[in-house]
Protein backbone atom coordinates (compact mmCIF):
# COMPACT_ATOMS: atom_id res chain seq x y z
CA UNK A 1 0.00 0.00 0.00
CA UNK A 2 1.43 3.38 -1.17
CA UNK A 3 0.54 6.37 1.57
CA UNK A 4 0.87 9.98 0.02
CA UNK A 5 1.91 12.65 2.61
CA UNK A 6 1.57 16.24 2.38
CA UNK A 7 3.20 18.89 5.06
CA UNK A 8 2.31 22.37 4.68
CA UNK A 9 3.06 25.08 6.98
CA UNK A 10 -0.13 26.44 9.35
CA UNK A 11 -1.96 29.37 8.07
CA UNK A 12 -0.02 32.47 9.69
CA UNK A 13 3.15 30.69 9.94
CA UNK A 14 5.76 32.81 7.73
CA UNK A 15 6.96 30.88 4.49
CA UNK A 16 10.51 32.65 3.33
CA UNK A 17 10.95 29.98 1.10
CA UNK A 18 7.68 30.48 -0.87
CA UNK A 19 8.19 34.28 -0.19
CA UNK A 20 11.68 33.48 -2.31
CA UNK A 21 9.71 31.62 -5.33
CA UNK A 22 7.46 34.34 -5.15
CA UNK A 23 9.78 36.92 -5.29
CA UNK A 24 12.15 34.85 -8.71
CA UNK A 25 8.76 33.89 -10.30
CA UNK A 26 7.59 38.19 -10.74
CA UNK A 27 11.15 38.51 -11.49
CA UNK A 28 10.93 36.17 -14.44
CA UNK A 29 8.13 37.80 -16.01
CA UNK A 30 5.08 36.20 -14.40
CA UNK A 31 2.74 38.80 -13.39
CA UNK A 32 -0.26 37.67 -10.91
CA UNK A 33 1.74 35.68 -8.69
CA UNK A 34 -0.28 36.66 -5.37
CA UNK A 35 0.85 34.06 -3.09
CA UNK A 36 3.53 30.73 -2.84
CA UNK A 37 3.40 28.63 -0.46
CA UNK A 38 5.86 25.40 -0.09
CA UNK A 39 5.26 22.37 1.09
CA UNK A 40 6.56 18.75 1.15
CA UNK A 41 5.33 15.73 -0.41
CA UNK A 42 6.51 12.27 0.92
CA UNK A 43 5.76 9.32 -0.45
CA UNK A 44 5.31 6.32 1.85
CA UNK A 45 5.24 2.51 0.28
CA UNK A 46 3.96 0.24 3.14
CA UNK A 47 4.03 -3.68 3.36
CA UNK A 48 0.64 -3.35 5.67
CA UNK A 49 -2.47 -4.35 3.55
CA UNK A 50 -4.88 -3.13 5.97
CA UNK A 51 -5.89 0.35 5.21
CA UNK A 52 -6.92 1.57 9.07
CA UNK A 53 -3.78 0.49 9.66
CA UNK A 54 -1.25 1.72 7.37
CA UNK A 55 -3.42 5.54 8.08
CA UNK A 56 -2.50 5.07 11.84
CA UNK A 57 0.66 3.72 11.03
CA UNK A 58 1.47 6.92 8.92
CA UNK A 59 0.12 9.31 11.33
CA UNK A 60 1.91 8.80 13.16
CA UNK A 61 4.85 9.08 11.68
CA UNK A 62 4.20 11.95 10.94
CA UNK A 63 3.89 13.17 14.55
CA UNK A 64 6.91 11.54 15.21
CA UNK A 65 9.31 12.62 12.16
CA UNK A 66 7.54 13.91 9.26
CA UNK A 67 6.21 16.61 10.32
CA UNK A 68 6.84 19.40 13.16
CA UNK A 69 3.16 19.73 14.51
CA UNK A 70 4.03 22.90 16.21
CA UNK A 71 3.70 24.82 12.70
CA UNK A 72 3.35 22.61 10.22
CA UNK A 73 0.17 20.34 9.14
CA UNK A 74 -0.12 17.10 7.64
CA UNK A 75 -2.08 15.20 5.44
CA UNK A 76 -2.54 11.44 4.78
CA UNK A 77 -4.15 9.89 1.43
CA UNK A 78 -3.69 6.25 0.85
CA UNK A 79 -3.17 5.07 -2.79
CA UNK A 80 -4.12 1.39 -3.81
CA UNK B 1 -7.27 30.74 -9.14
CA UNK B 2 -4.54 27.51 -6.84
CA UNK B 3 -2.55 25.89 -8.51
CA UNK B 4 -1.12 22.87 -7.13
CA UNK B 5 2.10 21.82 -8.01
CA UNK B 6 4.08 18.04 -7.11
CA UNK B 7 7.41 18.12 -7.82
CA UNK B 8 9.09 14.66 -7.59
CA UNK B 9 12.11 13.09 -8.28
CA UNK B 10 12.02 10.75 -11.65
CA UNK B 11 12.05 6.94 -11.20
CA UNK B 12 15.63 5.33 -11.54
CA UNK B 13 17.12 8.88 -9.70
CA UNK B 14 18.24 8.50 -6.08
CA UNK B 15 16.67 10.27 -3.64
CA UNK B 16 19.13 9.86 -0.68
CA UNK B 17 16.46 12.49 0.95
CA UNK B 18 13.95 9.47 1.12
CA UNK B 19 16.43 6.74 2.09
CA UNK B 20 17.19 8.94 4.97
CA UNK B 21 13.76 9.10 6.10
CA UNK B 22 13.19 5.48 5.23
CA UNK B 23 16.22 4.85 7.34
CA UNK B 24 14.94 7.14 10.22
CA UNK B 25 11.54 5.49 9.66
CA UNK B 26 12.89 1.94 10.53
CA UNK B 27 15.07 2.79 13.32
CA UNK B 28 12.03 4.57 15.40
CA UNK B 29 10.67 0.79 15.01
CA UNK B 30 8.06 1.95 11.72
CA UNK B 31 8.06 -1.76 10.32
CA UNK B 32 7.48 -2.43 6.76
CA UNK B 33 8.44 0.62 5.36
CA UNK B 34 9.75 -0.50 1.70
CA UNK B 35 10.34 3.15 0.55
CA UNK B 36 10.26 6.29 0.18
CA UNK B 37 10.30 9.14 -1.94
CA UNK B 38 10.84 13.10 -0.93
CA UNK B 39 9.00 15.51 -3.14
CA UNK B 40 8.38 19.08 -3.40
CA UNK B 41 4.42 20.62 -3.20
CA UNK B 42 4.46 24.08 -4.04
CA UNK B 43 0.64 26.27 -3.76
CA UNK B 44 0.51 29.14 -5.89
CA UNK B 45 -2.42 31.56 -5.66
CA UNK B 46 -2.66 33.49 -9.29
CA UNK B 47 -4.54 36.71 -10.33
CA UNK B 48 -5.35 34.93 -13.46
CA UNK B 49 -9.16 33.46 -13.91
CA UNK B 50 -9.12 31.59 -17.26
CA UNK B 51 -8.24 27.89 -16.36
CA UNK B 52 -6.34 27.07 -19.69
CA UNK B 53 -4.22 30.18 -19.25
CA UNK B 54 -3.19 29.78 -15.58
CA UNK B 55 -1.86 25.75 -16.64
CA UNK B 56 -0.24 27.03 -19.67
CA UNK B 57 1.79 29.83 -16.62
CA UNK B 58 2.20 27.48 -14.09
CA UNK B 59 3.87 24.64 -16.47
CA UNK B 60 6.31 27.61 -17.61
CA UNK B 61 7.20 28.41 -14.30
CA UNK B 62 7.60 25.08 -13.71
CA UNK B 63 10.07 24.32 -16.27
CA UNK B 64 11.75 27.51 -15.83
CA UNK B 65 12.38 27.85 -12.13
CA UNK B 66 10.43 25.28 -10.02
CA UNK B 67 11.37 21.95 -11.04
CA UNK B 68 14.97 20.73 -12.86
CA UNK B 69 13.38 18.70 -15.86
CA UNK B 70 16.41 16.45 -16.01
CA UNK B 71 15.60 14.73 -12.88
CA UNK B 72 12.05 16.04 -11.90
CA UNK B 73 8.88 15.44 -12.82
CA UNK B 74 6.13 17.60 -12.55
CA UNK B 75 1.91 17.71 -11.91
CA UNK B 76 -0.18 20.84 -11.73
CA UNK B 77 -3.77 20.70 -10.35
CA UNK B 78 -5.78 23.73 -10.59
CA UNK B 79 -8.37 24.39 -7.62
CA UNK B 80 -10.80 26.91 -7.63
Amino acid sequence: MKARVHITLKNGVLDPQGKAVQTALTGLGFGGVKDVRQGKFIEIELAETDKAAAQAAVEQMCKTLLANTVIENYQVELVG
